[in-house]
């Protein structure tokens, strides 16, 4: 019994799978594609909450992982839920903690669930799918995720093939554990880089019903163009007037590319996180801000950009603060990223609606080209 | 040649020294007293400028010494000077350099100025009255400081006559080396824990005349009531129809002792530097926010305060901010002292115009008794 999610596909592209919807949440209405930005610990690096809608932010994911450690989402729960907890009145996802637990390379995994140590203190720590419905459910985000098991990118066929059923078993127990009306379970898709697995999947977790679909399992270390087939090949199964979510994507072309196959929604750490290296995104391509080139500049960081940080402040300030270790330059970056991926999305969809997609997607990749992403920084989020 | 300060006294307290005024300088008007905090490389330390308005914070400090080393002046005016740097509409006030250099163990004095190794990179430095004034009229303060010998507090009398001296000499070649006429320039008194030497020093600076004067070489070691004889002992010298300025105070109950002693202006590192430690200041005293006994607290930092962080958060969340180590907990900490602190001037500063000075005192001084300060953490600012 979950609250349905209100999902408006505005406009369909001719040329590709791509489309323009409007997902209506308990927390207000999101336009897509969406990229939301993610505040792993209950808040955003350095980004105090005031500031997310001028970013243009619609969304947010947070993580049930990390917030049943600390503080507990009993404490969350008492004092009025995740939104005011954290000062956001945007709709917010809650991941389910599958992904963080089988990153870990100690775990023990069994049918009921997964018992492991929580990496930054090392507690003894269980989750299973209702325990991760009941967190999701005490934090009170818009959108809970389903508990899958995910495997990493160069997976043998014959795990793979296990971990997809036990996926689809955990699914319909997350189902039947969930029962706030008032936020919306979306299921996840998994099956690795096997398209018949992949089918497989869809088939078992669209078949249990969900109010939205995410794909896991990809940006988890197979090749790019892997990722890009697999997210075509599994979006086109999953039901057209339903959000798809591609979780843990990504750089600008990747966003691009999978928009073009079909997905609504994304997550990922990269503006933030590239943000406290002084990476910046801009119309022009990034901008890496500690380079000695930005010493003396006196522009914006973006010239195109109207984000706090571009109409107040010049690559050299940004430069000075990072070469000093001044947090503020993590905030003005943060800011400035956050604006970047939502005016990349909002454009985007406006070239949707006026059907000229392949055109912007032409002109971004000019700057943004279709590579393997570079690497992020190894800190953790 | 410089801009003379356009202070007015508005109202006099009957029963000490305390006065409320009024500040006219290019960049606004300040009411005093004023606490400035302090943004010591360009910015404060995780604080966008655009919440400074918003905690009531009329003028801040920046810093000649490390602004000369990273990202230097020459930059600095060539980019608009350090408010469209900074992107700070506040006034500033930059001190000299002379406080910063003669905390350094290892330097050379002469009387041309002094040489020593920058502490940060030991890039070897000069600075004297000369370029002290060269940087400051670069970077385009509001008020600039003379370059003055500050000592430490338990130096031998004998030492703190000669830099009495010394520093009357320098200030005489400030004086000469100022051109700039929107920037005002204020002298700087020294003599330790010497009433005598005191005098000499306050006769020798505003007999050279100066915009504002500053006591200098206080907060430095000496006990508590030295610091308050010397300063009430100095303000008593100082012209009365000039602002009166104390450097490096303070605590709460110091600028309530030391504003009945004749001053108007303060700065302090404590409300930024306490706010990375997770120190509150609040109107029922001191809160410790990473103290165990707040992991559950629904309330506002501070029940009584209308800041960004009280209006939004509980102590609960800040509480969990700094014990996961998340950044954003220091940004909202330092909002909420600069706005403790603005607050606790603007009051005081009503208390003096309604003439119930002494009334508010004792009600500060319930939660904020007139001991010695508790040491500041060691970290450098």
């Amino acid at each position: 019994m979950t609250c349905p999610v209100q999902f408006t596909v505005e406009h369909g592209d001719r040329h590709s799978s791509a489309r323009a919807g409007r997902l209506a949440l308990r927390n207000g209405v999101v336009l897509t594609p969406v990229f939301m930005p993610v505040g792993t610990q209950g808040a955003l690096r350095g980004l105090p909450p005031e500031y997310l809608p001028a970013t243009g932010t619609q969304m947010i994911l947070a993580n049930a992982y990390h917030l049943h450690q600390r503080p507990g989402e009993g404490l969350v729960e008492k004092l009025g839920g995740l939104h005011r907890f954290m000062g956001v009145g945007l709709p917010i996802l809650t991941d389910s903690g599958g992904f963080q637990v089988f990153s870990l390379d100690k775990k023990e995994v069994s049918e009921q669930g997964v018992q492991f140590r929580y990496q930054l203190d090392g507690k003894q720590t269980f989750l299973s799918p209702e325990i991760s419905m009941s967190i999701q459910q005490s934090l009170g985000s818009d959108v809970a995720m389903a508990f899958d098991e995910c495997l990493p990118g160069d997976a043998a066929r014959a795990k793979v093939a296990a971990s997809v059923d036990r996926t689809a078993r955990w699914a319909e127990r997350c189902r039947a554990a969930h029962h706030r009306a008032d936020q919306s379970l979306f299921g996840i898709v998994q099956g690795g880089v096997y398209p018949d697995l992949r089918s497989r999947s869809a088939a078992q977790i669209t078949g249990i019903g969900f109010d939205g679909y995410a794909i896991g399992g990809l940006a988890v270390g197979e090749e790019r163009e892997q990722m890009l087939d697999m997210t075509a090949h599994t979006a086109g199964l999953l039901p057209s007037d339903q959000p798809r979510y591609l979780m843990g994507v990504g750089q600008p072309q990747d966003l691009l590319d999978c928009v073009c196959r079909g997905i609504d929604m994304f997550d990922c750490v990269i503006p933030t996180r590239h943000a406290r290296s002084g990476v910046l995104y801009t119309f022009r391509g990034r901008v890496r801000i500690t380079d000695k080139r930005y010493r003396r500049d006196g522009y914006p960081p973006d010239t195109s950009c109207g984000c706090t940080t571009c109409s107040t402040f010049s690559r050299a300030y940004l430069h000075h603060l990072f070469r000093v270790g001044e947090l503020l330059g993590v905030t003005l970056a943060a800011i400035h990223n956050l604006a970047f991926f939502s005016q990349l999305m909002a454009e985007l969809r406006q070239s949707i609606l006026q059907d000229r997609l392949a055109e912007f997607c032409r002109q971004i990749e000019r700057v943004y080209p279709q590579k393997r992403a570079e690497s992020l920084p190894p800190e953790q989020e």
